[in-house]
Order: structure tokens, then sequence, then C-alpha cells
């Protein structure tokens, strides 16, 4: 079992809120992270994928490959987007960094199966002090 | 002369719009950057001052206290807001780096003349592939 | 389970010294990082918990929380501080990357597990090229 | 267990081609990374080893002998040299980075247990954006 | 005058060799530079240009047009080729940092001055230890 | 005109403190920076020199002569040691940045010189959020 990794960028707006929840609580609970008027982030995925070796290519997944995956599923859907009004698979979840990173796994896990690899982790940093890593169920 | 600089961060919302255009005209000038649903970014702020060295406590200017200046003057204005709606002194400027560099520098260029420095440049990241600076007029 | 990290910073000094060894052996076993008057770091230092989401706030741990406790329990006593002398949990042991890493899990493991995570890993930098994992016993 | 990383560099020059192939199967499979007059990369190799703390020195292994170890058994091999050509241990071996990690493992696992520590994993950057891990088979 | 950067990468295979030496001189001139069997980097460009803010836009260039002229001019002929055997305009040059760097500002500056901007600055890093600067003539 | 830059690390001690001061006036003006115990940096030095192209070698110095005046007139006089006790160019001097800065380039400008270049600035990271650039008299 060789991991491979790659590395993509994506740029949007959210805020953190829980629409059954007053603006006060909101406030209390999110701190500034709930501001109504949104604030964004620079994100960084880190998708790492698992396989064996094919020795005619010396590849566990062909990186173009994978980079398109990422590209279709999920850095289209979220690039200068808005998390909480914009992403299909955001629909009513909490587009905190910890809900967006199963959001992205459940996205592309199927599709790496299909390249014969198994998705491992989704590494994603909303700054470069937090970030969240998932590993499926 | 001596330059010492500081680095803060702000993480905000902003969209590329020039309220005087159609939508259509809006798009094809800024891409995907007017999506009407805001985007977001990770701002990192570079700010250099410079003047000579006091032989008594080997400072150009205390760090502290330009962080403090740099703290109530831009990123408690900046940090979790929106660019085009939330910042006093942003009001009917385009939210570019551009224009937000020059922004950071009339509020606080005066405040560090007062504190025997002379300002010396606002250098803005966006993302790590773009960023400007701006040295004054 | 899903992993949430952050990251904090501290500068202190320290020297690799064992003080039941002569000077001499001293310096052969840890070269220039027996210095008798001290050298020193930026240490990084990532701490990771682990837990189930809650879907109502989208968190794993606030991290708010998880940035007090490290505030508390670990940066306030190692920031500008002396590893060798000025440490109450680094007393009697040498203050390598590898010793202090596991000292800070034993300062925030059980803050950790109140707060319903468990802690994942501590992984500190002493330099950009060397650091140090651990994953308690 | 305690685990501690040491990161080292190389600058090499490879192109990925499978000599039993024709040269258009190779731009078709390998992409622009075929180019027969080679291209290079900044390798960054972060290697990590497992062990027991000694208690008397604070180290699960000295980093100077692991740089050691590093240093004749892969990077004099690697750095300014050309992979597909250059290499004794990657001859007969597409060099890409997963094949590479393989390899710089099978070339340091039986001096690191030597040192009575455990080979943990090797992990390659080619560039920021792609790395390879390999935790031994 | 607002100054703005644009970052972009390339990989590419060199040796530092001047044909009108023999081997020897080379080595002893270049070191390990000189390995007849290439070596390479991860070469990082930073392309500044300097203008005048248009307040319509809050532009002083449009990025993606700086990205543009940089992937036509540039990249497309750098990424993945050999520096002494691939490149058109390094023809007859031996392929330092700083020849290259020269030879981009000559790829780009008339094409800048065509979209009413200055090219200010090219910074060019070969490693992360090493880098580049030129301000034209 | 072309400037290259090389970049070393070098780890130190040091406490800023003014001996001419009570230790309450220190603790007033250098806030923890002064603690009595030391603390340390993983410093970070960048250093530019300018010069003509020799087009014989393509080089405007060669960077191993540089990184070795680094080596015998910086780095070996600082790594691993204590800027208030250990040394002998920074007698008398309160080891802030911007002293060590300068420092720094009068322990290199005439020895750049003679290499037929211009040492044009030193830049010095004491952390990654605080750095000092001095261009010379």
């Amino acid at each position: 079992m060789v991991f491979v990794t790659r590395k993509e960028h994506f740029n949007a707006a959210h805020k953190l809120f829980n629409p059954e929840w007053s603006d006060e609580k909101n406030l209390q609970v999110f701190g500034k992270c709930s501001n109504p008027n949104w604030h964004g982030h620079n994100y960084e995925l880190y998708v790492t994928v698992g396989g064996s070796l094919d020795p005619v290519t010396g590849f566990v997944m062909d990186l173009k490959k994978l980079s398109q995956i990422l590209k279709f599923k999920v850095i289209d859907k979220l690039d200068h987007k808005n998390l909480n009004l914009d992403v299909d698979f955001m629909k009513g979840l909490i587009p905190s960094t910890e809900m967006l990173a199963i959001a992205i796994w459940d996205q592309i896990a199927d599709e790496i199966l299909q390249a014969n690899c198994k998705l491992h982790r989704v590494k994603l940093f909303e700054t470069e002090n937090n970030f969240v890593e998932y590993f499926g169920k």
C-alpha cells in the first residue's frame, strides 16, 4: 500500500450560523464567525488515496486523474462560492470545516474506488492555524 | 534607516462588483470573483515601518505598539467582516486587493508618524499567488 | 471520528545537558546543543483532538476552547521561558523535543477528555527540519 | 513509542518513461512528464522513525545519526543526479515519486533497525502539490 | 503607483556547463551543478508589475491577463523542459538562475507595457534557499 | 545590476535587557522578552548581494562563496549561541533583531566587496511574524 496526496485550493465565503437559533445564541456560540455579512477563507485541501503500485507506470493513481475528479466534484463547486448558499452538497449543513471535510469525502469516495484506489484521508485547512482530518466512517 | 515588518492576518468576504454596471458586465470583467453570494480569503498583511535605531532599546519601533495600531485601526475592522458592506473606510470603493492596500495605508500612516517612524510599505496577500505592494504617493 | 488540529507558537531557550555527566561527555553526546550559555527555538505546536461531530454546531470541539486550554496549560508556561530552569512540568527532565512533546501531552490530555474529546496527537517542531510526534501510551 | 522526523532536500532530473513502450504511448500515459530532454524537481524528503525514549539523553534517536544515514544512503546518491541514469538503486525502475519513496525505504530500513529504532514513514514531496507516503509492507 | 505580483511555478532540468571549457574546468567552477546527466528544480517565479489604479475596476492590471502572458511567453516554454536544450530564448546562454531571470524579463516586458503597466521586478527562486531579482537595465 | 539572495538559518538564545536599567524598567519596556532565564528563536537570514553578470559563468557571485562567507563570519558565531554572552561582535549591544541585522551587515560588507559585489540587503526574521531589513548607511 502506497499513499499519494494531491493539494488543491479554493476560496469561499461562509458564516457559522444555525438557522434554528436566535442571532444572540449564534453570536454566543460562534463568536465573530457568525457575522451576518459573511467572511471567507483561502481553503487548502489535501486528498490522500491509497493503493498498490502499478509497476508498468510506477503510479498508484495518475494524479492528473485525481486532480480532474477533484476539479469537477469539489473545486468547481466551491471556489469563489458561498458555502451556506451556493453549494448543493452542503444544503442544510452548518458549513464548519468539519462538515465540509466530510461532505468532500462523500463527493469523491466512489469515483476513487472506480479508479481502483481507496480514499484514505481528506485534510482541510481553514487557515494555517486550523485544520480538520477525516478518514471515513 | 532600518526597516521593521509586522505580519498580521484577517479573514474577510468580498465580491468584485461595480454597482454602476449590469451583472453581465461585472461577470465579464471580474469573472467568478463577481459571484453574487460572496467568496472570501485569508488575507496576510505585512506592514513595514522605517526609522532610526534607538540605542537604549535597540528598537526602531516597539512591535507591540505597531501591533496595537494594526489591531485597532485595521484588523478589528476587517476580520470576519464583509469588505463591501461592513467596513467604514472601504465605503464606495471596489474591494480589490489594490484598493484595500491603499485604504490600509491611509488608516495607519499618521499614527505611525506620531510614533516617530515612517510607514514604508503595505504588502497584502489575497492568496499565496497574488499580492499587492503600496509605498504611498 | 473527525480530527481537528490547532497550531500554536512559543519561543524558548534550552540546552541539552545531563547534569549527571561531565561537560566533556555532554559536548560529546549533544554537540553544540549543549552550549552552556543556552540557545533557543521558535517552536511550533500542533495539537490534534478527535471526536464525533455535534450536528448542532458542526464542531468536534470549539477551537476557541482548545486554544484556551493550550494557552493556560502550555503556552503561558513555555513562551519566552527557559525550558531547563523556568518550567514546572519539565523539572528533572532533559528538555529534548521528545521529552517536551510527552510533557505537553500529559499537561492537556485530561482537560480535553473533560471536553468530550480525545487527545490524538502532539506534534512539535523544533525547527522546520526536525519534529516529534506523540500519540500517548 | 515516540516518532521523530528529519527533513532533507535534493534536486534531481528525471523523465517518466517506460522503455518497453513507443514514444507515443509514453506521451499518452505520462504527458509532458515524458519530455525526452528531462525536467527536474526540488524534492523534499521527510523520514520518520519510531522508538522508545532513552531517559538519559531524552532522544529516540540522535538526529545527527539519522541525518548521516540519510546523507550517505540517500542524498549523496540522488542530489544533482539523473534518476533514470545515475542512481544504482533505481536501475530498471520508472522514477515516479512512488517508486522513489519505496526505494528510499529499502535503502535505509536496516540501518535504522541497527540503531534500535524502526523506520515508520518515508514521505516524499515532488512539488508542494504532490507527495507520496510509504509505511513499508 | 501600486505594485501587483503574480506567482507561477515550473519544473525544469538543467546543468551549469560552459561548452568552451573542459569537463574538468566545468566541474571545478560549477561543482555538482555540472553533473552531465542533468538535475532539476521546482522554480518559483514572482513577476511584479506597477501602474496606477483604475478606479472603475480597482485593478492595476487584471491578474488573469498577467497570468496569460506568463503562461504563453514563459511557463509553456519552460515547464517540464530542459533549459540547456529545449528553450529558444535560452539558446547560447548558461542557464543560471540569473541568466534565466533576465531572459524572462526580456520575454514579457513589452507585452506588459502594451497593457499600460510597467514590469517592475522578476524574482526567481531556484530553491527555497537561493533566489535572484532583476529590475531591468 | 542583478541581485542574488542566499538564505541561512541559526538558532540562538537572548533576552532584551538594558544593564543600565532596573529589572522593573526592563520588564516594563521589553515585557516577557526580558525574562532573566533567556528565551530563543530560529532565526532566518536572507543576504542579498548585487552585481553585474559574468557572461562566462552566468553568475553575479558564486553562491558557494557567499555561503562560505556567511558560515565563517556569521553562522558559526551565532548558531546555538547566546547573543548576550557568546558573540564577540554583539558585545555591548542590546540583541534586538535590528541591532543584530546591522551587526551582520558590518561583519560581511567588506568581504563581499572583495568578491566584486555589493552587499544590498540583510533581512532577518526573528519569527515568521517579525522581520528587519537593513540596506546600509
